[in-house]
């Protein structure tokens, strides 16, 4: 379980005179899920030209396992001469201990920012007391909202059931292939959120109206749109020189939505260059909906 | 648009004495989603006896918006004499010199993890090269790839489809509301990952056998069991006072589950005391899959 492997680094570098191609191995550990390990150290290294081969242990919480990764980590830095980063997140001492006598170059993530807090506050950082991503009695009641909120997205995927739109935080409009289901499901996941969503197909684009059922949550409405040639794109992948994926068709069902967008004076956004989470928190933003962690 | 409120933190505290109860109010500041400031400042917190007020603060991209927040920072400061704790994580230095020109006690949680960085690798940070949950050229298929993960999962979600299967990374099995769903979600939402999912239900029950289209696929299999009583608890918020939310059928479907998991050499977890992000990352984990970033 967990078996650590090193085939994708096989091909490496001992040579640093171009530091503008280092290649680094790099660790991402932690006691929990890593996520938070992960993703904040992709963003630190992102900011240097460096080729990463990264390998990510999640769960590491026995002194037996973290002598493993330490001995793997010195195996690296023995066969290269360079010192592996670890970005790490650690509770037990025992366990942070054997990883940091590591030859690897080793950072805290969260601890480096605890000090400082440390200070500040002039109160006492008790570290057991973090668990990101976990589940606690005390966040069991949140947890169980969260469940709510992705079965209520599924259930109102795709205009599939308009029974219960009182329940929903926000109501998504688009055209098919615009990120509807991925933001709403973002939404529930991430933020626990209730957001259903509505499509507009080819059929309505003739005389495009905003129906009636949906007049009346107004406020809750919030259009997504997107640029016709990168939803013919995407339409192409599904179905192939269909008149669904065409550059006419997605170019006159955009017009038409964007329209009753701007007539209904219904908020919307362009999602053509965003990502589901950069869509999911601009709505919450606009919308200015309860953004809940979990 | 993003009007800073401060509705929530109506009452405040301006006596320090007691430590164990000092309240402090909270700054998540982003130019992007602020998800990583929002789930790093959490963790940093939650490690201090403080009760916070919180607001997170996305896209804060422009000179005009962070004059604002500085404002209120410092009508914060004023008001209360305590200052509010920053964390940060700002590209622009005209934006992030103004946050941190605030009474504010700011901690920029990317940089600070940058710094120790420059000096292993002799290598000059390029911030503007940082966009955490950002689309890029770079990741656009990538970023496809993801898109696809969650068609996957709602094509293959509750046995709805036994078709192409062949394309799943994982299959989870289990009974109804043990985690399936969130969990095949949470894998294509946040690593990219190809999750079917399979129910046994309460007719499957007097016989329960491994369907002879999942055998085949016996090494992407993985079981959900959880304890009857949270299964109960989980089912009884469904349908009230039903057999189906009994404790008694709860624990002959888990039991029957576990035994038919056991017998057919099946990996399997309980989820009972689990988020979905460690029930996904621990399916990872045990299963070897690759774990993807967005």
């Amino acid at each position: 379980m967990a078996e650590f492997r090193l085939e994708s680094s096989a091909k490496r570098n001992n040579n640093v005179e171009s530091v503008e191609n280092v290649e680094r191995t790099v660790f991402f550990i932690s006691d929990g899920t890593a996520i938070t390990a992960e993703v904040l150290g992709h963003a630190v290294l992102s900011q240097f030209p460096i080729k990463i081969t990264s390998y990510t242990l999640p769960f590491v919480a026995s002194e037996t396992r973290a002598k493993e990764i330490k001995q793997q980590i010195n195996q690296i830095y023995q066969d290269t001469r360079i010192r592996p980063l670890v970005f790490y997140s650690i509770i037990s001492s025992g366990v942070k201990n054997i990883i940091t006598s590591s030859e690897g170059f080793c950072q805290d993530i969260v601890q480096t920012l605890v000090a400082p807090l440390q200070q500040e506050t002039g109160l006492e950082p008790k570290p057991e007391l973090n668990r990101t991503h976990g589940l606690t009695e005390k966040n069991l009641s949140q947890y169980d909202a969260r469940i709510a909120a992705i079965d209520y997205a599924l259930a109102h995927d795709d205009g599939i059931s308009l029974r219960n739109l009182d329940q929903a935080q926000v109501i998504l409009l688009g055209v098919s292939r615009c990120g509807k289901t991925p933001t709403s499901l973002y939404l529930a996941m991430q933020f626990g959120i209730q957001a259903a969503n509505y499509p507009f197909t080819a059929d309505d684009m003739d005389n495009l109206q905003l129906p009636a059922t949906l007049k009346q949550f107004q406020h809750k409405l919030f259009g997504l749109t997107i640029s016709p040639e990168r939803l013919a794109a995407i339409r192409e992948e599904r179905r192939e020189n269909s008149r669904y994926a065409s550059l006419r068709q997605c170019r006159i069902e955009i017009s038409e939505v964007e329209a009753l967008f701007r007539k209904n004076k219904i908020n919307y956004l362009n999602t053509t260059n965003y990502s589901v989470e950069e869509i999911s928190t601009k709505i919450i933003d606009m919308m200015k909906l309860n953004r809940r962690m979990f």
